[in-house]
């Protein structure tokens, strides 16, 4: 999966994006196109040309008009932390780093926003918020060094998606470059403003094909006062299953519904020693936030839940520091997972809710069958799991194996009405699998819609719209 | 405002749609097309040359594809209660009623879901979730009559905006027509579905000028328990601002927070005879709902919040009827106001919520400037309001006054930072005053976007996209 199509950007492209940004941020030495050959996801791995780092809106613009111009890939880029290499330049030509674009220009308390550049972290703009006694919601497991343009252009989740949603949900208003070189506005401060076409949630995950975001205004919600956190084991995630369930029967959409099956378990105890029942079968973590009286009585009613469909034990975190270990078990599940090969492939399906045992059970019978080990952890307030293969990936036996595991999966999740990822993305890793999933009408519409924003094809080819 | 640019759909073309969806659901009569020449927008009138009442998604397509082999413009239309001329065939050619696919095809509990066809009414799709426990939240003043498809296309609002969002947030996917008569299926069941760019959404507030909607599954969410209601009086609408922002800053996204000015509470009064105070200067509505706890917690900051305020009077509704009488006076609003003269036009702007009050102030100086009667109406909580004249529709002189008034409020709202049109869309209304809130690059997108959608340009010709 390590590909380029394109050739070298010649030398007089170079000399112009100097010109447009300053010599010392157009970099093309040995060590940097390294640097910025990958991105989280295993098994794709392709040197850009040229890495150029911007410094201001009117910089970006410039830059992709040379790079349309020329017909040169223009893949923009955070820190790098998606899972589908949607920031691999497969076509090579420039990554645009938003390193230096990383301002946070403003936190208004009275309007509840955030108006960022798109290289400030989630936990940066989280921490600023938590600071006017705000919350920025989504919380990728990557939070701590993903950047929002890169949660805004990938849609990224967390774990408190059931109760307050992704990304989506937040973006009010963007500033971003077209594929010509020119600068829009889209949304803005407001919650509701309906004058136009919905341009900013189509940014929202596209992936840098549409447009480079150089700007992103946020809504925060009021922090809530309290949290709280329990878990629960179980002897199959069959039972887990009828406890989540009961929870959403009951009328209760909690912050957090998170679980793990046994191979996650073991995984995340042998790593982390949090004192996790390794002889389980699943492990539930759930949790709510909002006013005291609220919180207790979600967790009551998830408490009965979990102990009505058969869990092995339940119990609530005592304190601040408990709720903290259990959702550090939840976090570093893939670290854990990590540890056990030296290929992890971390993938992300969605089904409907009512078929999430179901279809854990069915991804135990496909790893049995290609021989490859794989846990499963993931959200279970809403369906979307993340099968994770361990192998040799020195091995390419092994690899191929990890190949038919994953299109067994994804066949799986599609038959099940799923669908091939709930919040990671397409990017390269899956653009083979879209044709699965969407038919050929919208396809084709699709491809309409990126030469719609990038005439001259130059936003991250080889990615969604290609 | 009444304008036709096209001429007569010749009769080969008519004898092609009776051929596509029967004879009977080809109306050409005088009476048909003059009750489809207007929607709810006044000073708006264009009749069709035919009225198309198919009755699947296949036909459709078929008339669709007619059309664009003519040239002939397709105008989607639900019940026509928009306000912004979105639905008036101003270039003729053929609306296309969704009378006839009224069904509600599924309501799913255990996935907090519903599919339905775009001729259900907003009410019916509330009141099937409520039979199954569940909420639909977005509750247009039209509800009774006004249909999903319509919401949709225009992302209808309501009285329960601030806490649950509008239509945009509760739809999971989509059938659609495109321009081409190809049919495409965007999103689906799945909460979280990333496969793709967000189609759905983009449909969401087209305004029937991308696609013809055939088939909606939206959100329902658990119905809370309980909901509380109470309304406050003040001497003005600066002192209901301070209300509600020491509501916001105590943390509190309430269900509902709308405010009535002077001239509204007077016309209501006079209208329904509810008691409310005529002394006032502002009347504060305001509710919560979920568990009887928190809703009594939410009640007391915001009684305590209006009193602090310095409001005359607050009173909460001891039981469930007079709530609804609290209901009904911000819902007959309108109604009120259109007793006061032959001519109703009622406006919707959105200012950032801290400005709401300072907006409302003016739009009273620039009403004593033209010396056009305006009452003030709207939501609070997200500063969207509803200026509304009204004048003596047979004097060209008070019509012209009124056009002058808008110019004035529309151009306000801009300079607060604002918009023209926070939840009714822009149709043929406001598709003028779009150039002064977006840039002439993506105005140009926009008719990109479009042509990607609806490459003959049939779709709703003259509204969003032209």
């Amino acid at each position: 999966m390590t590909g380029r199509t394109a050739g070298a950007v010649d030398e007089q492209v170079i000399d112009r994006l100097r010109d447009a940004v300053g010599a010392r941020w157009v970099r093309t030495d040995a060590a940097t196109r390294r640097a910025y050959a990958r991105d989280a996801t295993p098994l794709f791995d392709a040197e850009p040309d040229v890495v150029v780092q911007p410094g201001t809106t009117a910089e970006v613009a410039a830059v992709v008009r040379i790079a349309a111009a020329h017909g040169v890939p223009v893949v923009a880029r955070g820190a790098g932390t998606n899972l589908c290499a949607a920031t691999v330049a497969t076509h090579g030509g420039i990554v645009l780093s938003a390193t230096r674009m990383d301002r946070l220009l403003e936190v208004s308390e009275a309007e509840q926003l955030a108006v960022v550049q798109p290289g400030v972290t989630t936990t940066a703009l989280a921490t600023a918020a938590a600071a006017a006694g705000l919350l920025y919601p989504p919380d990728p497991g990557s939070r701590a060094v993903s950047t929002i343009g890169g949660n805004v252009a990938t849609c990224a989740g967390g774990l408190r998606g059931l109760k307050y949603g992704v990304t989506r949900n937040y973006v009010l208003g963007t500033e971003a470059v077209l594929g010509t070189g020119e600068i829009i506005r889209t949304g803005g401060r407001l919650v509701k403003d309906v004058a136009g076409y919905d341009l900013t949630r189509l940014l929202v995950g596209s992936e840098g094909t549409l447009a480079v975001l150089t700007e992103i205004t946020v809504a925060l919600v009021p922090a809530p006062p309290t949290a709280g956190y329990g878990v629960a084991y179980f002897d199959s995630l069959a039972d887990a299953g009828r406890a989540v369930a009961a929870v959403v029967g009951a009328g209760l959409v909690p912050a957090t519904l998170e679980f793990l099956d046994a191979t996650c378990i073991e995984a995340v105890e042998s790593h982390a020693g949090l004192g996790l029942d390794r002889g389980a079968g699943a492990l539930l973590l759930f949790g709510d936030d909002g006013a005291p009286a609220q919180v207790d009585a979600a967790l009551a009613t998830m408490v009965t839940a979990c102990r009505d469909a058969g869990a092995r034990a339940v119990t609530t975190a005592p304190d601040v520091a408990t709720a903290e270990d259990l959702l550090a078990a939840r976090r570093c599940t893939l670290p854990a997972l990590s540890r056990l090969g030296s290929l992890t492939v971390l993938e992300d399906v969605s089904v409907p809710r009512p078929r999430l045992a179901e279809a854990v059970a069915r991804i135990g019978d496909i790893a049995r069958g290609t021989g490859v080990r794989v846990g499963v952890f993931g959200h279970a307030g809403d369906g979307n799991l993340h099968p994770t293969a361990v192998a040799d990936g020195q091995d390419p036996a092994q690899v191929a194996a990890v190949h038919r595991t994953f299109e067994q999966i994804f066949q799986l999740a599609l038959d099940l009405g799923g669908t091939i990822t709930g919040e990671h993305g397409v990017g390269a890793a899956k653009l083979a699998w879209l044709p699965r999933r969407l038919d050929p009408a919208q396809l084709a519409l699709m491809r309409r819609l990126k030469a719609a924003f990038d005439p001259a094809g130059i936003l991250n080819p080889g990615k969604l719209g290609s």
